[in-house]
């Protein structure tokens, strides 16, 4: 039996995001008609190296047919070692007959499928003329977010980069942004003005569609700072305690979740549903429903929209499947003979 | 970062039966440390395809300080396809930082660990003048168990080969087990005379050590067979509804596991604590109690002993940790660039 074997600068090479979206649509689809499984999560706790390691495993059914896990590693100390604090690598399966697909560095799957997700929820909710999309949070996961939306949103002709917590108040983020692109993503945009605005209340009362990509622990966007119509796509919290929008935006909001026990227990759901803002019923459904037709997204051009993703299993999975593919066409990667 | 990638083949020629003993016993004496911990099972069945799949996850602690994951797969129908039923892989990772320290086959990493849990425990439990030893069932599994036993038991001096479901009656098996045993394991013990005996009953009568590794679901060894002083390792039964021997030979014996917990549930000792013959009070301890010197093992010469294996995970990361140590140490095996 014959695996890929790929590291990060492979996968860099290996993965295309065009590719990533179709996968990730195809999880919230097969998800929509009851074609995952996300197997139980396994943590645990190094307390004397303030570390932590989980185990997300799961399968995506249906026609895809793939199965498998990551396991990533949080080491904060490795820093002063010289060492990566965090990662993590993943193994995928074909369902079918149960033999090992790949094995890879799980750090730029994850990126790019959550930057597929970001896109994909950004695409299907905002209203069909928004025009700007803010990104709040410049830091390494931004431009997968921003790659994704470019590719899906044609209509948008501004982006917004907020990051209060920049120096230079996001300059050099922007100038680097075109070529990184370009470099990164293969995205070509030129249409597109990208300015930087590190005001939070000034880029979020300009967009249609914002997209939050931090760690934040407390809202970064109020709730009296939105206009009508904008769309919020909430990728940074995915775990107990972090949120980046007021939980008062949910009031009234039509939302959307990846998971909807999961967002409601560690997404930005958590909070606003902890604090009685929203209730479970007030979660008008999955992003798979909508892309399924099941369900319908946007309803008004007024409306505030919003999509909580936690991220899921299959979505690496998928992705992984898609590396293993696009390895084997591109004759790149490592192959060991198992 | 460098990983190991290691096929089943490399670790054949890679892994050897006293490094795998050493390792394993050193597990077990750090579990009776409290440095191991074993993480929930995760476990799916595609009941489509009659397959499951299981994800076994740990770590140990202490001075060894590896920590990683197996996933197994199961898929039966595989085999009229020209597929292996069975397949896994494992990821081993440094405990001390994260990093990954490699990738490998599952299945012989799982046979050469649950051989040295089958010789030590019947080298630390056995009479000390213990002359015969009788392994029951000659399946795939049986070499990994007799060469550690051989290895550990230099006063065994008569091997009786028991498997009544062999056609020859375990003559073709005999004839060729000194020659496996120097090629596969490198074990030479010409001063070992090895007998086939496909009679369970005349079989156990001669036995002073006995090991058990059959996949049977009723017992094959019989209270009013056995002699008193005659030691049970317990190898096969791993799964709910399994077992090897008479629940009536728990009554009165001093009992040991690998696990007490998992034992209760899933191992030898399952059925005889679902009818009453024992309690969980009548488990002396675990092995690794007896190796670390907190509890006494055999207590008296007839004394019937058991010991109840039904595989821990951080049996199989000491054992791909000393794996990749000896790839290194040999030059062998595949290495990826991570």
């Amino acid at each position: 039996m014959e695996i890929k074997v790929l590291n990060r600068k492979q996968l860099e090479e290996i993965l295309e995001m065009p590719a990533v979206i179709e996968g990730v649509k195809g999880v919230y689809m097969a998800k929509a008609n009851g074609d995952t499984a996300v197997w139980p999560l396994v943590e645990h706790h190094f307390p004397e190296l303030n570390a932590v390691t989980d185990v997300r495993s799961g399968a995506v059914m249906g026609d895809i047919n793939v199965h498998g896990l990551k396991m990533l590693n949080n080491y904060p100390g490795n820093t002063e070692k010289g060492l990566p604090a965090f990662s993590g690598m993943l193994m995928a399966f074909d369902s079918t007959n149960g033999m090992c697909l790949g094995i890879m560095d799980a750090s730029y799957v994850t990126c790019m499928r959550t930057g597929a997700a970001g896109g994909i929820s950004a695409a299907a909710l905002s209203r069909k003329d928004a025009k700007t999309l803010m990104i709040l949070g410049a830091g390494r996961q931004s431009i997968y977010q921003i790659g994704a939306a470019l590719l899906l949103m044609p209509g948008i002709k501004r982006l917004v980069i907020c990051d209060p917590f920049l120096p230079d108040g996001g300059k050099g983020y922007v100038e680097a942004l075109p070529g990184n692109l370009k470099k990164q993503l293969n995205v070509e945009r030129p249409d597109v003005e990208i300015v930087a605005e590190p005001n939070v209340e000034k880029a979020v009362g300009q967009a249609d569609t914002v997209i939050t990509i931090t760690p934040s622990r407390k809202p970064a966007i109020l709730r009296e700072w939105i206009k009508p119509g904008t769309h919020f796509s909430c990728i940074g919290a995915d775990m107990v305690g972090k949120e980046e929008i007021d939980p008062e935006i949910f009031r009234g909001a039509r939302i959307f979740c990846d998971d909807i026990d999961q967002c409601l227990r560690v997404g930005e759901c958590e909070i606003p549903a902890k604090t009685g803002v929203i209730t479970r019923a007030d979660v008008a459904g999955e992003i798979g429903d909508v892309l399924c037709g099941k369900i319908e997204g946007r309803t008004s051009d007024e409306q505030i929209t919003i999509f909580d993703a936690t991220g899921l299993a299959p979505l690496d999975l998928v992705t992984a499947k898609a590396a293993v593919q696009l390895a084997k066409e591109k004759g790149l990667g490592m192959t060991a003979e198992m």
